[in-house]
């Protein structure tokens, strides 16, 4: 965690995005407490966000109002002035309902017992929405996901900045593995390497550390094993790590030992795949458009579409939008940070995965760090 | 992850229990959907369930009827047979409320559109909530979430032992990354080797890194820094794996070089608190009470109680029921696995913690395994 300071931490958010956004929206107040959203609207990031979220951090911002951070007792005790941008904290005890008491109180003293209030809806827990009904059953409780994800959508320098480190220390990690493997070593020696590399290259946490050889290639989201990979096999991860709160997510795909000619013809197209869409990206095309290059370079280079993402946002998600799904037409704009991700599966037998980092220009899309001597089939041991 | 085979995932699970559960339930059907049920209901566990959860599953149980597991697409087209002993997988498309169709389709088969459904209120999404109280507005839709976690309270034999194991694996790491670790070595360092050894001793994933040295073994869940750990310094850390789902969860704190008096002698009475809550507990008597034993000890011991909780059980979650609280007043039963923690807390300075797993027994509570030689202020590079 390289951020140690309040002024550290406003240099990743854009706080006249939140002021304008929330002023000028159809809420009385937002409640935020997703681990993506708190971080951004209140400047705290701490790893039980993700760990531990049943201890809920609700962030209250309404218009024309300083914004209010309710927390658990024992986190509102340990806050240090750094720690959040926010100035009123309150605490709450327990794991119960005591904190939609004081979210009830707090929503009360904004006016918004009978008003519009939007809540995250993905993540607000159902229970604590039947209990604020109980509490304060005037108000008009909306599902604002997409009005509060909104603000995060074009990323701030430093944001840019921290993610791309995240992503230089996945891809040194993966090298670092990589090049330190041998045949007959065991899925989880290879794989806990590069999470151990990942750590020391200055990432906080291991993310995403999706890893499988042979026809395991082909789970959807496995882990390594105690199975050893042999030359001639296949092996692919999907890996990233957090950084001040910040994903990383790349994926990879090696030989142990010489590639054959389908191998690396197929992972060739999967990787020509992802050029084509990176190319083909102009600021202000949907999403599905988007996608739909993707879907035709495919067809253009005769290998099936099995995969039914092409890439997404990324940053305090793993997961933002715009995600490039046929059925999705947000608007791609210049400033968007995004990871494009291409594969070929073939269950049982081998897979194929590569996905990298871009930026959203004003003119079409740029990828973040030097991939030519990355994305390749690597062939290992040799 | 050791688990391959249906059977073998079945055997982590007492069926009977969920079966009598959910038969003499007041619910017309129950929707499990967090990662800690899931795995229970259903036999599925994936990293995606924690990592991923915006994509839902959902396992359906009804009085006297098979039940019946919701996922998204990709997953059902990549569910393999031994992935699940539920036979009724049904898919959906996307991440927004299609599962919602789904699941209330499956709620009407069942005869529950005009009954009770119970869903977990901690985890259920309350978008998820608006949308099934839209399609199904008969449903009467409740909090079950300690009535679900019932059926896991007692844990089989092949969860003790998956969980010990997973104990162990991080006891181990532990271990070795103290013995390696030498003054001025970074946090990173030393916290970065002990989740490497983590994975290889046979953990899926990393879980719980908190780490901290000097004023920092303060923080509320804090991660390792780039800051050398000096002689003399405390470091501390919260630490855990997961294996085949299940958590572990110890905490451990040594010195660098020499501990001095005063230091010895808080990290005795901390674990001198951690032991006269073991030798105090049996079987029945509710969580505030062993609380109590708990505060008493730090009492006669002349050191302030500044620790809300003093255990919790652990299991697929990391933070499961009983949870010794004072005011939780459940009742210890034989077969529980819990963890016990006491610490000291001098902010800014040394902070102390100790973290163990223990069974309740017919007569009274034990180690899983052997503390004797691991729960002592460890003294580093001497």
């Amino acid at each position: 965690m390289a951020i140690n300071t309040r002024s550290e931490r406003l240099e990743y958010v854009d706080l006249d995005r939140i002021r304008r956004t929330v002023d000028g929206g159809p809420y009385d107040a937002v409640v935020v407490m997703s681990p993506e959203n708190v971080p951004y609207y209140s400047g705290f990031y701490n790893m039980d966000l993700r760990s531990i979220p049943e201890r809920v951090h609700f962030v209250v911002w309404s218009p024309h109002t300083d914004p209010t951070f309710v927390v658990i007792d024992r986190r509102a005790s340990s806050l240090k002035p750094e720690d959040t941008f926010v100035a009123d904290v309150r605490g709450y005890e327990g794991e119960a309902f005591d904190s939609i008491r004081v979210l009830a109180e707090v929503l009360t003293e904004r006016g918004a017992a009978a008003g519009r209030v939007g809540i995250e809806g993905r993540n607000f827990p159902a229970g604590h929405l039947m209990e604020l009904q109980r509490l304060l059953p005037g108000a008009r409780v909306e599902d604002a996901f997409f009005f509060l994800e909104s603000v995060r959508l074009i990323k701030t320098p430093a944001e840019v900045d921290v993610i791309t480190r995240a992503t230089k220390a996945a891809m040194d990690a993966v090298d670092t593995a990589f090049r330190a493997a041998k045949p007959g070593d065991s899925e989880r020696a290879i794989s806990a390497r590069m999470q151990y590399e990942l750590l020391l290259n200055g990432c906080d946490q291991v993310a995403f550390p999706v890893f499988g050889s042979g026809d395991r290639t082909g789970w959807f989201h496995g882990l390594a094993t105690d199975a050893p990979v042999e030359e001639g096999m296949i092996l692919k991860t999907d890996f990233g790590g957090l950084l001040d709160g910040y994903y990383s997510d790349i994926a990879r795909t090696a030989v142990m030992g010489k590639a054959t000619d389908r191998q690396r013809d197929l992972h060739h197209k999967v990787t020509e795949v992802k050029h084509r869409i990176v190319a083909g990206i102009r600021p202000g095309m949907a999403a599905s458009e988007v996608s739909r290059i993707g879907i035709q370079a495919y067809a253009d280079l005769g290998i099936e579409f099995k995969w039914n993402i092409l890439g997404h946002g990324l940053g305090l998600g793993v997961h933002e939008s715009p995600q490039l799904y046929t059925w999705i037409d947000d608007p791609l704009q210049p400033g968007m940070v995004m990871m494009i991700e291409t594969g070929y599966r073939d269950y049982p037998g081998d897979s194929f995965h590569v996905e990298d980092l871009i930026r959203v220009t004003e003119t079409g899309a740029e990828y973040l760090l030097d991939v030519s001597a990355h994305e390749h089939l690597w062939e290992l041991g040799r």
